[in-house]
């Protein structure tokens, strides 16, 4: 696909590359990231490569502080998890070297990645990018250890799960970067998962809405909070495979206002099995009831997704919410201290999703959607919308055939 | 041995400890070395601990840039090498603050240690000890990551072979501490190898020089450098296990002003099988010809140990000298390129050494030394002396008996 020219204007002619923990898994692997990064570097002028930590030394760096300490601090923690992605881009930046090129490894805060103090999901403050514009003038390739900053105490932070999309994104935002491209084990974003649907297709390009809805609903190929830096500050993505050199899919808004008229009115379906339905009956039906609920649930920091309230009868109001699976325990905590009321947990459930920001001007979808879902005699037991996304919560034995019959419905398959 | 207390005069009521990579090997021992640091906490008042890397980490970094680099850049290897250190100070601190006290890990920048440029093998220009002193204050037991500094350009730097030492010493300097502790897999500093005289005895206290005589004779208890910064800098050293609590080696000087008549002339027997003899006939016996031999040698960093230089026929001198086991093809090609001369190596040899600030005040100690090896029938290749050492070079089947026999002859055993 040929991305569009008029986004790049302005922008310096510096890329950014971005490698995952897969991709510098072991020696091997990280010669091959480095001959891509050598590539990338003869074809634009300046390449900046943020990396994870080699394949699962994260977890075993965990592992590590759990055997010492039952419930370590969070700056040590992030004082010892920091040392995994700095061991990565050192290695790299040795392979592109023993290739003939000038390269410097550089960690979070050597790059000027200056973070609040919230140590294990420290926000980005701002970037000095003064360094890392200095070793490119030098002509070099500049590879940054993800996932990490300093706070201004010159304490190291990390930004949480994730967070080498972040650094990666938030790089390419400070040096106005033309693009920002995550190298990851698969080769694009899909319309469907390709395990449940033979007949799913990589998509060209998606924009940062659609990204957003299909990172929230399960499809787990980019962190949310890295889309939505790339949205608020327009940073062009290149989600792509580590190994091949296939073109992937190009995240930006407006891709393709050249061929509007091929524009897809549904662009993913996806799926979500990681989800309990959780109804309480008997709630009084007065005002501030809803609020007073999900205001306990919240303080527990439990993510409430879809909520459907009902009055049955007596004004007594029926309300249903789904939960993560693992919050389940701490919301019938939650419950139980409600009085005069019956706490029903179903998890027997999984969500259905179908994404596209062309159903914003096209009616009719959420009609079609269900019109799909009832020719298989499949039940709908909740509903929830956005902009540009419809949910429905459906048994969870009757998903894979949901998504399928979706998938094709909306003449997605290939 | 209860040390004098005069050379703790003026000293602040801080103690450095250090911990090398065995004592830090797995999660256990680091609780352990956490229980250590605790109860030194709450005898003095206030505690610094410097950590080597876990076990063999170091190793298998080295191993791993082996993977992807022949030769890989230096200041890419200290990014690297220094994570290790840095892995083992968070988890001790997370060690200590399970068992309930407030603990802080630095790394070596964060600790103020500034070097010069020499990446691999950098020096401490200075230790900036505002954080520290700052977190000591707070009531916070801090570990220091070892073996690390930072540069002026905010780079990572490492301390070279021993670097942890060096780090604890300096830092003790930089305190003005009441003293360093040295935690190792040795209970102190031995009178001679325990592995070769079964009578060989721990020494109480010994002098910076003795200590220096020793190291470079092949006790590998502390590295050289950090024995010299000690002596520098006056800073009192206690070598001890860290596998029990058993008091181990003081090292500083004039360690027994009070009972002065007790002082053994000899303090240790030391040996070194890591030599070569390297001899060259037919040099014209002129001025200038030593110099110019061993300046090639060391413009190509093959230290040379002891020389010996005798005059044979018509003329001609021979010298002999030694030098490293692994520096010997690389002698033999600088004494290729001289013309005229035959060379002869001769691998079979050791060097047997004994150390002692008292022969300094006791005249004929080196021929008690000759007459005991006589008796045992032991001919004496090489000789070379300091003020407190004497070191002969004899057949290497011939060193144990000869290390035995000089232990007991001055009246070192047990």
């Amino acid at each position: 696909m040929k991305i569009d020219g008029s986004k790049m204007r302005g922008k310096r002619n510096i890329i950014i590359l971005k490698f995952g923990g897969t991709s510098v898994g072991d020696a091997d692997r990280i010669k091959k990231v480095a001959d891509k990064i050598i590539s990338a570097s003869l074809e634009a002028n300046r390449v900046v490569a943020v990396v994870s930590a080699m394949g699962d030394t994260t977890d075993k760096l965990v592992d590590l502080a759990g055997e010492v300490s039952s419930g370590p601090s969070r700056r040590e923690m992030d004082m010892l998890l920091s040392t995994g992605e700095r061991v990565s881009g050192a290695l790299l930046a040795m392979a592109i070297q023993e290739k003939g090129y000038d390269c410097i490894s550089l960690t979070g805060g050597q790059a000027g990645i200056v973070t609040d103090e919230g140590y294990s999901n420290a926000k980005i403050l701002y970037i000095k990018t003064d360094r890392i514009l200095k070793e490119l003038k030098k002509g070099r390739i500049v590879i940054i250890a993800g996932f990490q900053g300093i706070n201004l105490r010159g304490d190291i932070t990390t930004l949480g799960r994730g967070g080498s999309d972040t650094t990666a994104v938030a790089i390419a935002s400070a040096l106005n970067a033309k693009y920002c491209e995550i190298y990851t084990d698969v080769e694009g974003v899909y319309s469907t998962d390709p395990n449940v649907v033979c007949g799913a297709v990589k998509l060209d390009a998606i924009s940062y809405d659609e990204m957003l809805e299909l990172a929230s609903c399960g499809a787990k190929v980019l962190h949310l909070r890295a889309v939505e830096f790339a949205k608020k500050h327009n940073v062009v993505l290149h989600i792509r495979s580590s190994f091949n050199d296939i073109e992937g899919t190009w995240v930006m808004d407006n891709y393709k206002k050249d061929n509007r008229m091929e524009r897809p009115v549904i662009t993913g379906v996806t799926y979500d099995v990681g989800e309990v339905k959780v109804s309480i009956f008997g709630l009084e039906d007065k005002p501030g009831i809803a609020a007073d609920l999900f205001g306990r649930l919240a303080k527990e920091n439990i993510n409430v997704d879809l909520i459907v309230q009902n009055v049955s009868e007596k004004n007594f109001a029926v309300i249903s919410f789904t939960v993560r699976n693992e919050n389940v325990p701490l919301a019938e905590k939650v419950l139980s201290k409600i009085e005069n009321v019956r706490v029903e947990i179903d998890s027997d459930i999984a969500k259905v999703s179908i994404i596209g920001a062309g159903m914003q001007t096209h009616p009719g979808v959420a009609a079609k959607m269900f019109k799909i879902l009832a020719e298989k005699e499949i039940n709908i037991e909740m509903i929830s919308t956005s902009p540009i996304r419809i949910s429905c919560v459906i048994k969870r034995g009757e998903i894979k055939e949901a998504v399928k019959t979706l998938h094709s419905g909306f003449g997605l398959s290939r």
